[in-house]
Parts: C-alpha cells; structure tokens; sequence
C-alpha cells in the first residue's frame, strides 16, 4: 500500500461551501484509499452537511473552526484575528507537520498571507508564488507567479522558474517542461528592466529547460508550459484569460441565437461545442499551488465545485508521492552551493 | 468647404504592400474631398500601382522613398541609417509641418522611434504613448501605452489619462470617457509600486472623468473606455488579447467541424456568427495612434488590409478636424499652470 497523504480541506471557504467541499472530500476518499481527509470549519455545519453521505469513517476527520474568513476582508488582519478560522487552523495542521497539504477556496488574499506566515517557507526561498495551470490549444501551461507579492527582482524569478519546472514536471507530468520568461519581444534587447536582469540569470541554469522569451500572444497556442513573470503581470494574464474568454464565448452564444436559422445551427452544432470548449477549462487539473512554502497550500477558484476542489486533492497526493517539496529543497540547496 | 486634412501614407509598409495602402488611399479620396494623400515609396513601384485605378489626381501625390525598413530591422538603427526609407522621408514631412498625420503598416518599432526623434513631442510631454483601441462586449476602448518605453514614472501615466481621454472624447465620440488605470484588484491597497505612486495623482485630475481601478478582467466587457497602464503591461493585454481572441476562435470552429451533425449546424449557424465575430474586431476603427507628437502618426497591423488603412486615413482627419494637438497642448500648458 502507498503512503497515506492527509489533506486539509477548508470545509467554510468558497461560494459552494459547505456543500462541495465536503462532496469533494467523500468523493476523493472514495475514489482512492491512500488519502485521509481533515475537514476544517464550523463542526456542527460540516457534520451536518457530511451526514448525507456513506463512506469510509477512518479516512475523514473534522477538525473545529467556529470563525469564518470572509471573502472581503482584508487577508492580513484577518490572519491575526481570527485564529479560530478555518484557514488559521487548517494552516496551522500543515505547519505542525501533522498534516502534507491544505486547500482552500476561499479568499486567495487570506490564504495566500496565512500560507507565507503560518506554514512559512522553505529555507533559501525568498518569496512564494501562486502558480495556477491555465488553459492552451495543446494542454496547460503554469503561469508563475500571479500572487500578491508584486515589483519582484530578478532572483525570485530565477526560484520561480525552477519550482514551476519542477512542479510541471513531476506533478501535472510534462517531459523536459519548456519554461520562458513573459517579454513584449521576442528579441532580448526589449523588455524592462526586471526581463533585462532576469534573462542572464535564467540562461545560466543548467537545471531548466529555459527556451527564451514568449510574448503574451503565443501564450494561448502553448508556446511554454512554464510562463514566469512577476506577480503584477501574471495577474493581468491570469485575469484578462478568464474575463476574455468569458466575453468571447458570450458573444458567440449571442451570435448563435441572433437568427432563426442561426438557432437551428445551434442546436445541431452545441453538443460537439460544448465538449471543445470544455477542453479549454483548466479547472480539470485542480486549483493554483502555492510553491516554497513547508508544506503544499493549493488555492481553488472562489467559484469551485465538488470536482474541481477533488481534483486538487488528488494534486496534493500527486506532490506529496512525488516529493516536490524534497526536490525544490535538492534545488535550492545545489544552486546555493554553486553561488 | 472643410479643411483640407493631407495624410502622409506609407506606401511600403506592412504584408500587403504596396497594394493595401494604394487601395486605401484611392477609397479614402473617393470617399471624400476634404482628404490628401501623399503616397511615400519607391516611385516606380507605387506609380504602377496606382494606375490600376480612376481617381481625382489632385487628391493624391507620390513622394519617392527608394529605401525600405524591413520588419526585422533593429529601429534605431534602421531610422538612423536609412534616411530614404518610406517611414523616414514620411515623417519628416510631418515634422516640417507640410502635412498632417502619417500611417504606416510597417515595422512598429521604426514608426515608434522615427515618431519621437523625427516629429519631436509636444512641449510638455514627457513620453509619446501608442494607444490602440481593443474591441469589447459594448464597443471599443483605448489601451494607453503599448508603446516600446517601459518602466514608466506616475506622471507619465497621467499624462497618458489625459491625452487618453481628449482621443476618446473627441476623436471616437465617446461622452465623458471613464479612465481607469490597471491593477491588480479593485481594492486601493493593492498594485504595484507605479500603480500607489499614480493613484493619488490621477484622483487629483478634474479634467477627467476618473473612475478608479479595473482588473483584467473586466476589460472585455467594456469596465472603462481609457485603460491606463504602462507599456509592458499594455503590451501584454494587447497581445493576449489577439492571440486568446484568435485561439477561442481556433478552438470553436475546431469544435464546429468535429462532427456531422454540428457540420450542418455551422453551416447554419455560420452568417450570424461570422457577424457577431466581427463586431469584436477593432479594425473597423483604424489603426493605433502614437499620441503627444507634434503631429498624428498612426501605426496600423502589419496584416492590414485597404479598409483599416482608410479608416486610419479618417481617422487622422477627425484628429486634423477635432484639433486633438491643440487640446493637449491646452491641456498641458493648464497643468503645469496648476503646479
């Protein structure tokens, strides 16, 4: 039997909760056997809501959080108050090491805040980024790093690049993963001056498949399956991805209903779209990793359901077998040693 | 009778040259009599072109350019050495004031330096901006800068909202345009250092309409008509933009033709569709203007075809017409008063 691998769920956070989180939990304890989930928020809710369901008792803990952190507060100051949160104590699970991960749906500010001062980060990194898989024509690509931590310097981006690769690597499974660093050219003479130092310093790793700079353009057809850049400028991309794509699609649908004979089109041709443009949906891979910190801290959309918070369990299992954090450690230790 | 505009077009630019710009200048002078155009390129080539067509020849004059600035060419170098280029001799008719405004299809990296070193920018501006308007759910809007210079300061920015605003207003007819400045979260807390160091500033404006923060994502649905940001962040939204535009559409019609059934629905579906597609197209108006010169230049696609180039040669008569430089010199000459 494989090792166990014992996920905290934040059962308060996102606008499905309690009921998806705690449907996410069942369904991927019934899914695998070498996953214990550890259900976090208010214990009478979460008992409730988990009484609806058959499953195997000994793989479902809760575990009793009577505050919740609500989406709009502001992440830092809501750390520090609300101990008795869901976040504050399930974090709390993962920096005790009594726990491998912890995944949430709620405020990205909140978990992105408690997951850098409650877990804390792995010694020799510097900053932690938020690494969400978005769609492309030809699969995912890992946008690094679209947190909070905005006016980067050049060596974050360098630690970045090199979780991004691995992760990619290991986790969402990618041969010899393709990482470029976000330009507005493809020649290296433009950029800022943040590429400008950068680029050096990327060429000179020997640990990472650096193939150059990709313009934003080529990021949707799968020109690398590593995109780094700082936080300010991945959030742009993040962002414009998924409001764009929100936009186009409703203008299509608007198209296909604007005529009779259009309607009919429609309904003969939906099926068939439908499934295309759920190829174009990264919520299948599970939500947004928060890399270097001691212990794995995974952010799923605001808007996640059962399936897509099940599937960043399984990612949790999927980093914890393949010893991610152990590699990033190997990593970081060897580029330190080379300095 | 209205003033005569007279529109520098470059001759040699872009995929489609020399036929698009010929076209395009013979539609716009057919269309109407207030327009000149002074057609720059190697004379010979742009003559035989040009006499496919019937046209009122005064409307029209030739000036030889033999040079030509390839895409690939690095721009400072190319401006600085080939002095008989299209873009080269074009602008400098600019500069002298001989004429009003100069299109060009070809290499955006020549057109954006010969814009600042040849025509010069307007006493009081700091920076020229590239402009470009981006389709959105409910018309367009104008994404300031996308230009080459990166690593703005705050008071370049507003100078962008500013100019940013007097375009909209009166050269895209847009009433009491709502300028936004890019950021991270609509919460004033968040951003990047640039982002705190101009909010203030533009809060400080009241001669424009300023409505705050926009995220990416609100971007395609049309959440502001002046999107401010710096040049390496409007690069990134406008080149994501085109290629996720293009991608989406990619993936849709892959959707469309992947089955019998929804074969004969697109078949169907497809007038409608194709209508509704365009309407998301910015083309339609013109190319993306290079603002704060002491004259219009406008840079249009290098994939231009005849109709976007016309619409930029109209485009430059409303600037000539609506006396945009007279309006930011006004406004600038205001600011500095204030200070």
């Amino acid at each position: 039997m494989s090792e166990m691998t014992r996920v905290v769920l934040d059962a308060m956070g996102g606008d499905n909760a309690p009921q998806a989180p705690v449907q996410a939990a069942v369904d991927a304890i019934r899914a695998r056997t070498d996953i214990k989930v550890i259900l976090v928020g208010q214990e009478e809710v979460v008992r409730e809501e988990l009484s609806k369901y058959e499953y195997p008792k000994e793989q479902i803990e809760l575990v009793d959080a009577p505050e919740v952190i609500e989406m709009a507060e502001p992440p830092v100051l809501a750390i520090r108050r609300k101990k008795q949160s869901s976040i504050v104590v399930g974090l709390g699970l993962v920096k005790n090491g009594e726990t491998d991960a912890f995944v949430s749906a709620g405020s990205t500010g909140a978990v992105l805040v408690g997951g850098q001062t409650i877990v804390g980060k792995i010694r020799g990194i510097q900053r932690a980024p938020l690494a969400p898989l978005i769609p492309t024509e030809t699969g995912v690509s890992l946008l690094i790093d679209c947190g909070a931590n905005v006016d980067a310097r050049a060596e974050h981006l360098v630690q970045f690049a090199k979780m991004g690769s691995i992760y990619m690597k290991d986790v969402v499974g990618v041969k010899n993963p393709r990482v470029a660093i976000v330009n507005i050219g493809a020649e290296e003479e433009k950029g800022n001056a943040l590429v400008k130092a950068t680029l050096p310093l990327l060429k000179e790793c020997t640990d990472i498949n650096f193939v150059g700079c990709i313009e934003s353009r080529d990021i949707p057809r799968g020109g690398a399956d590593v995109i780094v850049c700082e936080a300010f400028v991945g959030n742009v991309i993040l962002k414009l991805y998924e409001g764009l794509s929100s936009t186009l699609i409703g203008v299509i649908k608007q198209g296909l209903m604007s005529t009779l004979k259009s309607k009919i089109g429609a309904a003969l041709a939906l099926p068939a779209l439908k499934k295309t443009i759920k190829s174009f949906d990264a919520t299948e891979y599970g939500g947004a990793p928060l890399l270097g910190l001691n212990g794995l801290v995974v952010k799923t959309h605001g808007s996640a359901k059962a399936k897509e918070i099940t599937n960043s369990i399984f990612q949790c299992v999927t980093f914890n077998q393949e010893n991610i954090n152990g590699k990033i450690k190997e990593n970081i230790k060897d580029s330190q040693e080379e300095e």
